[in-house]
């Protein structure tokens, strides 16, 4: 059988064609199908009209290996993939006795205290000739179609049922039908620097990689508080390809040095978290601005618990005074939003929760609150442990999230440089 | 002519079609064509592969009346967008001369020390009975072609170009051609159910809406602790769609009640800021599993300092005990994760910060944790008033961050209800 290499997306779903919501799932598909060295060459969008998903499909259809469906496996009217994809290959539809048995056990399971609807039994349709994807997560299978060289996934919409169905088949059943050559892909992340200067900086390796046996293409990406380097490779042998990769986050690290603060892609707070972890340390963390979101990111983290076991949220002056001993004195004089503060709030918890590593932060997220002096956007922020201080007033841009995400980015990223530091 | 009802968006540029992008221009441009009635039918993403590209928009060009592009009008080779719709269209390119002055004038005002390339005269390129669209902020001008009824617009890809120019085409050249029908949405966010059981709840109202006289729309949509109806109406008259919606709303909360939590999709920590703010109310958390997500939920709205000046995160069980005063014994009879504590913390916190409305939260959000007794996802959760308390256990499924925001979710739904219940 001829190997699939060019693939097609489809997401179905009216909402997908609001202003509102944006199909994601396709990026996951596209990964996935990419380690198989899978080639995504369009992708598209359709609502719950019959005719107008029988077009789309037959138009994807005509120019790939591989079509992806992800959504409109449902139980209801507005659920019209199975069929639509039954019709335009003209498969009819049969009940699946032992899916629907399935899907009755599923329903009373999560205990309702009343049969499964029979519209439900929708869901147990499959076309002829195709075959039920398990979904472990939910309640709609997906469904395998073969049509000549060709194939049809069709896959459930909510992400968490999709991610695991489709990693399956990528370890299984779609890894056998793919050409050898994998498209391996890594992230590299950075912090404190700014996107323009950082692709500066790495336009030579850009120029090596590209001229090299295996290419290494990158893309530079970035949002506020946030810059990602992508690179890709592609190469018959998988080790090829990856060992590749892992040269060229090499050669980044190399230029970049402690900015490149992971090469595979992991989150900052996993990267605090790994290097509390290997220290034998403890953080608390005292938050004014940020809300609580830097011990919420903390706590993202399985297993946070062995680092962190508790966190102040002290908005207002007095609850800085009260939880933290911050100094009324110190606050009149300097302003809550100051460095001095900052301290005093980084001090307080750690003495107070009796941790490694104290943090503070105070700023202004806006919209209100801004003076000329100390405009909206505007943080102190600190960071101590019994050796070491850091701290450091920043101006950030843009909407109150925003202004709060690069706070706490900020945040962890102070105290990720300081456990490096302090560890030379 | 006939009005443009039906519009179908191609997006175009290859790294959309990677894991790392997504096409968020669409979007915009259909909230635009909304504001003029016209639909989105379909969308659809290519790379800058000529012959896929044209495909694509001959599938779509056959099923609409309006195809709006982004992307694909640099000058280099990668930018292939008009020069496939001149082909499809069979409309030669031909110079057009006062944009090849205006692009070299642009060109030199940027203060470049070389002449204008000879590769940006493309993006002077202008097909037969085409004309260019101005756009303010940048070097690639945008196209208008009508074919028959049919309209083709072609805009650049960086959304800061974008946006202006297709404002502008909706103020004026584009409102031209549309209908006068106007396309209105409302989101209707529902706390406390089940999709399956709400969507069957509501079955009557959507019979009623599709046969009224301005049908109405509507689809369900649910993640984790999160259910979503989405109304949409259209009508020559802005204002009788408006109204149709509002009825419809009505409908929903005279069968849901207090299930539903806002009918203009406001953000339920919105909803619960605004409770407090009108009952001149303040509230405090003290948050275990959740590990401040609560909290920097609260704080994500503008001018939340009015109601919430301090919370604590008590991970371990010193912390519940040191900074809420819950008594060890409590803890070693019933475990950290039982009402009786979830309910001393609700006390601690309310006590200690001196507040009107106290919250405490204390789960197992996994991956480990979980025991037959007491599995990942069990969550106790406690409200408490000087005059009402309400608490209860919960049991979610998902990752740990899905459990995390469902219990945020779950305790900012209690406060709202205690809140509601208070005042009657």
């Amino acid at each position: 059988m001829k190997p699939l290499s060019r693939g097609g997306i489809i997401a179905v779903g009216s909402e997908l064609l609001t202003p509102l919501r944006v199909d994601t799932n396709s990026l996951f598909i596209t990964e996935q199908l990419n380690l198989l060295g899978i080639e995504v060459v369009m992708k598209a969008v359709a609502g719950d009209d019959r005719d107008m998903l029988a077009h789309v499909f037959r138009a994807v259809l005509e120019r790939v290996d591989i079509v992806v469906f992800s959504g409109g496996l449902g139980p209801t009217d507005d659920d019209v993939t199975r069929e639509v994809v039954a019709n335009v290959l003209q498969r009819p539809l049969r009940e699946d006795e032992r899916l629907t048995t399935m899907l009755r056990e599923r329903f009373n399971a999560r205990g309702f205290p009343m049969p499964m609807p029979e519209i439900n039994r929708r869901q147990a349709m499959v076309p002829d000739g195709g075959r039920p994807i398990e979904n472990t997560r939910g309640s709609a299978p997906g469904l395998w179609i073969e049509r000549g060289d060709q194939l049809v996934v069709l896959l459930p919409g909510p992400p968490r049922e999709l991610r695991p169905m489709l990693t399956t088949l990528v370890a299984g059943d779609l890894r056998a039908r793919a050409a050898a050559a994998a498209l391996v892909r890594r992230i590299i992340k950075i912090a404190g620097r700014f996107e323009s200067e950082t692709d500066q900086t790495l336009q030579p390796l850009y120029g090596k990689w590209a001229a090299a046996d295996v290419p290494v293409a990158a893309t530079i990406l970035s949002a506020p508080g946030h810059i990602e380097l992508h690179l890709s490779a592609r190469h018959a042998s998988r080790d090829i390809a990856e060992q590749t990769l892992e040269a060229a986050a090499n050669d980044v690290v190399g230029v970049l040095g402690a900015d490149a603060y992971s090469t595979h892609g992991a989150l900052l707070e996993r990267v605090v978290g790994d290097l509390l972890v290997e220290r034998g340390l403890t953080i608390g963390v005292a938050e004014s601005c940020t809300g609580g979101l830097i011990t919420s990111r903390l706590t993202d983290i399985p297993g946070s618990s062995r680092y962190l076991d508790r966190s102040v949220v002290s908005y207002s002056n007095e609850a800085k005074t009260d939880l933290l001993g911050v100094p009324p004195e110190l606050i009149a004089e300097h302003g809550a939003v100051s460095e001095p503060v900052a301290l005093a709030m980084a001090d307080g918890i750690r003495s107070h929760a009796g941790v490694s590593v104290g943090v503070g932060v105070t700023g202004i997220a806006g919209p209100g609150g801004g003076t000329p002096d100390k405009p909206v956007g505007t943080v102190a922020i600190a960071a101590m442990t019994a050796a070491t201080t850091r701290s450091r007033v920043f101006r950030f841009t843009g909407e109150r999230e925003t202004v709060k995400f690069q706070a706490s980015q900020a945040a962890l990223d102070m105290v990720r440089r300081l456990l490096l530091e302090s560890s030379q």
